[in-house]
């Protein structure tokens, strides 16, 4: 019982917090999946909430640029919403920060921040900002919708389906972790012209999020590890287990296979679709582990 | 331009940041208010948006009882709904943290955020932890609604408005701050029976709290130090200055205050409501000021 949180994990942290929280009929998803899923009165649509922080020394380092640091903050949230193939439209920052900070440094954080959110017409519609003796940390927090037919949960997999994955995997630390884009276009175009089942965005590396989408599903998956697209000059290791890719992993039926390919290729040139794999029943073969991808409170950055 | 934070001061910071935030016809009241105000999707009601943070060492020292951490939490930002008029209904919660901590302390900081929601019938749908270096950070957003007709801003003062303040003032830092309930019963059951103008919650101090609601009504004010409700064992001074009380602060005509008073005391027997001034046009009588409330990045708690 005296354990700390460094030896129990994120995950089973959460997996002893969660049963407490308080659900009723408004809530389609709570805690558990990329952003919560809510019912708002009178409205057709769903209600998105996600909530995501940056902390200094644990996701950028002091020397970083505001101005990336802010863009990162904000994108890390939207990309939950690409990942329930959500519309985000208005954005909340806190922002606890030592008051002996430049005020310039401040600027460009907020500029970073604001253009990420430009980029998908979300408005920053106010924030909140709080003194502290220690390092700086960004709480974004984003509203949007996403019509109930189109939202994707981690939980909808089914036996047999092919696994995707959007662009190639790991070494994102080197540079692409502070200036990515929020799969956002890629996942509305898919569930406004595919029948996903699960999906979700890759954060903490395909070896921990691919397991989580699988749980969520009830399956189990197979995945060929020669078939991944890796980035270059990393190894499939890495892709494995760097994390930080943000990139679109999901489900669809294979009768979708030839079709999807086909028409990703005719309307996004320049980004890859790899098929990975697929689920299948967890009794079938025995579970395909991974090496650990990023875990918070285990490793750090 | 190479000030710190603490030199420029919370609202001039704000002030600076405010107009480069993007804006669009789907928000109500963005940066600036208690929470921001914005339309959603086919919806009657107004969606309600506030983001709040309490930080070890500003908000509250190391040794605080975690639970009472979590329940001063969850209520500052509810405190911000009862402002609006606002009903809550969701809420997330981010938790930046270090992984050495227990995880018995983290368990009573969520029944304290839970048991604060739950007060008010809030379901927490999500959260996010993230390791630090640094001390305790705990953001809580919260999602809910107003009807149009009951959204209280704080710019809607009138000339000749009445003051008026619930409960008593100052000394909260004793222990009041830590276990205080959202003045949201009498927030909506004013807006169900009286045309309300102007309202926030003091969560700064009269001091600072009221000038801002003035200064957003576009008006100046004047306030009978004698009159104002002090708190046992504190002195006016602080009463105007201490900051914390999470009292309602509003603005009605002088026609409603009979009747708002006789009703009042059949229906909150516990809890003063006191006229504490009016408000008036700036050029009338030279601006009144306080000494100053309390100030994030100036003075510390």
């Amino acid at each position: 019982m005296m354990r700390s949180l460094r030896e129990l994990g994120e995950d089973r942290l959460l997996a002893q917090i969660l049963p407490q929280l308080k659900r009723n009929s408004r809530v389609v998803a709570g805690a558990g999946d990329d952003c919560a899923v809510v019912k708002f009165r009178g409205a057709k649509e769903w209600l998105l909430l996600k909530s995501d922080c940056v902390v200094e020394g644990i996701h950028f380092v002091a020397g970083s640029s505001a101005r990336a640091i802010g863009w990162k903050a904000m994108m890390r949230g939207l990309s939950d919403f690409a990942a329930m193939s959500g519309v985000p439209q208005f954005a909340l920052i806190t922002l606890v920060i030592a008051g002996k900070k430049q005020v310039m440094w401040v600027r460009d954080l907020y500029r970073g921040l604001n253009q990420a959110a430009r980029y998908f017409g979300v408005a920053v519609v106010g924030g909140e900002t709080s003194d502290t003796d220690g390092p700086t940390a960004v709480v974004v927090s984003i509203a949007g919708f996403v019509e109930p037919d189109r939202c994707i949960l981690r939980s909808g997999g089914k036996a047999n389906d092919d696994i995707f994955v959007t662009g190639k995997l790991g070494g994102s630390i080197r540079r692409r972790h502070l200036n990515f884009v929020a799969r956002i276009e890629e996942a509305r175009w898919l569930t406004a012209n595919f029948k996903v089942h699960a999906m979700m965005d890759l954060s903490d590396g395909l070896g921990v999020d691919l397991p989580r989408l699988a749980k969520a599903s009830r399956l189990s998956f197979s995945v060929d590890q020669g078939a991944l697209p890796v980035s270059r000059g990393c190894t499939v290791q890495q892709a494995i287990s760097d994390g930080e890719d943000y990139e679109l992993l999901f489900a669809i039926s294979r009768r979708d296979r030839v079709r999807l390919e086909r028409m990703w290729r005719r309307k996004f040139l320049k980004l890859e679709l790899t098929r990975i794999g697929y689920l299948h029943q967890r009794s079938k073969i025995k579970h395909q582990t991974f090496l650990p991808g990023y875990v918070h409170f285990r490793r750090r950055r």
